[in-house]
């Protein structure tokens, strides 16, 4: 990492694991490799440590720029960075691509050693449990007995839980962002129109598509188009649309007509060209599947009963896909088996993805959070 | 119409009109058909007709069945009837199937006369104007003068609307039931998710996907699955399916696995079995399109000032997709025009598809007011 002309600039590596790796489902990948990127120093006493859990189409360029020429810092680069409110001046901080992810970690893009093909649709299902294990493994490598925070929004959040939950000596603060402690039936129902969307597209050929030179392009652009809709809400997306048309006057055809439309499909396309189908419906399962307090019989507040962890929870006002009342339930459970937790709910016109943006109530939180933390260790 | 075995059995009539239309896209339509069922007496001065208009998936056959062995009514059975909340014994109710519709109106279904062939993508694209004014040849058909009352839910509510507004001297009673002014930026963008579904599907074939004897029924039931999460509530979902699963542990797989995927799928499966494409892509435009205030200088109030109708106005606290503060705009609009409104907010868990339901104040509501009609017309 080098600051080159105002640039800050970060590279990322493959870390392997030739150990093999039992997963919830049973089945046993013969190893994999993670691909991470690190900011900051980790000190001697290797107590600086920050874990970044990525969401649905995230990975582990969290901050910074590849080169000078890079016209995309990482997607977390208001968040993660020098004097950023996770400040990488203070802290080591770790982004990774998830098992099963398409941006290099060992997912259904890389060779299945026991096919010689790649695995496209034969990876194993994979669970937030896995993830949190696969990244303990992680934790390991670099020496790191206890993260000061695990950080992450929507289905990052909840790996800092589980993380929480299942390695309580191993995480000192959790910060769970526009998250949940399960998804809602709603929820599950818009991950099945777009797995539907994928799986129903002549592309497809079983999640084999890769063998036949294609990509199912079509159910992905649908999957994301719908999903970037549950992402808003209507205030954002009436304030910066509204029924705005592109030509003056309605033309009586299906092309764009409104600029949500073409701001959506764009969307969509982009998505299309650059995310794995495979991926995204593994990822969709494994938020499905999320639910911690099932092996604590259903009970939330004993799932919670041995965690170590102080919690910060955050919620923004508009989000529908994990509105605040679903935050409500963690600090509640938290606070009934009598967990440290700050809570914040921010008025947001954002929707979900106002977890990636920059309401200055949600970054100063943040970084009075972290200050905090940084605090603690130094005291 | 007649009572058998306590069955009411009712009857479809197709009613043609042979000159030509002008639609508001410019075209011309040369004829059409319309499917219209009616039921109960018109009077001697033709004074208590009601016009029941549809949603996007509706149509004629509004209450009743077609035989003794009729497994279903028709869609608003429990509203409309002898002894119903519109009671068929004291109104002549007229339901129709809406040009551009699939079951038995001109629509894409239809011979083009130009062709030959049918219309499929040819059809032109209609509007709620358009709609308003075939339903004014209806009333000319049948002598009706002045509809007691124009009644409809959902886009069917939004025909109502226009009708007070586009024909005020014709309209006594408009019943605007979970509708809206227009559509928010998130309806559109939802609508044009369904529609990119449906364009892409392989089977769409422009349109013209007739002629080559496929159906685009992956397009369609995505869409219709989307479009169903949308009508119900996070509310009546949960207590209907929460988290519960086909068997007792998770699959790992794509297959059927919480109860809320099989429930959405099949209603997929059984919309893409029986609706036709173009028809959806038509019904989806006509609600983008609909903007009656844009005609007065986008000022509701203004297009509202001609009305003469009594206003009937209602939404569901759950209803999402046309929340409860969409009818307060046509409210305050109607107060601020001093047209005479009544307006009442029913608690339900039903969301958006409560207008079809059953919640006993809204049953009441709707009975007390068309008795009230009764009494105004036998006043």
């Amino acid at each position: 990492m080098s600051t080159n002309q105002n640039v800050w600039l970060v590279s990322p590596q493959k870390i392997s694991f030739e150990t093999p790796l039992s997963l919830e489902n049973g089945e046993v990948l013969p190893r994999f490799d993670l691909m991470v990127e690190t900011y900051g120093e980790l000190n001697a006493e290797k107590s600086n440590a920050v874990l970044i859990c990525h969401a649905l189409s995230g990975h582990h360029h969290v901050a910074g720029r590849h080169s000078a020429e890079d016209t995309h810092a990482g997607w977390w680069d208001n968040m993660v960075g020098p004097g950023k409110p996770i400040d990488t001046d203070r802290f080591f901080v770790v982004g990774l691509n998830n098992l099963g992810g398409c941006h290099g970690s060992t997912g259904p893009l890389s060779p299945n050693p026991r096919s010689g093909h790649n695995y496209g649709a034969d990876f194993p299902m994979i669970t937030v449990k896995d993830w949190v294990r696969s990244q303990a493994l992680l934790a390991d490598y670099f020496g790191i007995n206890r993260w000061a925070a695990v950080v992450g929004g929507s289905l990052g959040g909840m790996q800092a839980l589980q993380w929480a939950i299942d390695f309580p000596e191993r995480v000192s603060h959790a910060l769970v962002i526009a998250s949940a402690p399960k998804l809602s039936t709603q929820n599950i129902a818009f991950n099945d129109v777009a797995r539907q969307a994928i799986l129903t597209d002549p592309d497809f050929y079983g999640g084999h598509y890769e063998r036949f030179n294609k990509i199912p392009k079509r159910g992905l652009k649908i999957a994301r188009m719908m999903g970037h809709i549950t992402y808003l809400a209507e205030e954002g997306l009436g304030k910066k649309f509204g029924r705005e048309l592109r030509n003056d006057r309605y033309q009586y055809g299906y092309d764009i007509e409104f600029e949500v439309e073409s701001y959506l499909r764009y969307q969509g396309d982009k998505f299309a060209g650059s995310f794995d189908a495979n991926t995204y419906l593994l990822m969709t399962k494994a938020l499905d599947y999320f639910d911690p307090a099932a092996e604590y019989g259903h009970d939330l507040q004993k799932a919670l009963s041995h965690t170590q962890a102080k919690f910060f929870v955050a919620s923004f006002s508009s989000d529908w896909r994990f509105s605040p009342e679903r935050s409500h339930e963690l600090v509640k459970a938290l606070i009934a088996a009598r967990k440290p937790v700050q809570y914040i709910e921010i008025e947001s016109n954002h929707g979900h993805d106002a977890f990636l943006m920059e309401d200055e109530p949600y970054i100063r939180a943040v970084r009075t959070y972290m200050n905090n933390i940084d605090k603690e260790l130094r005291a």
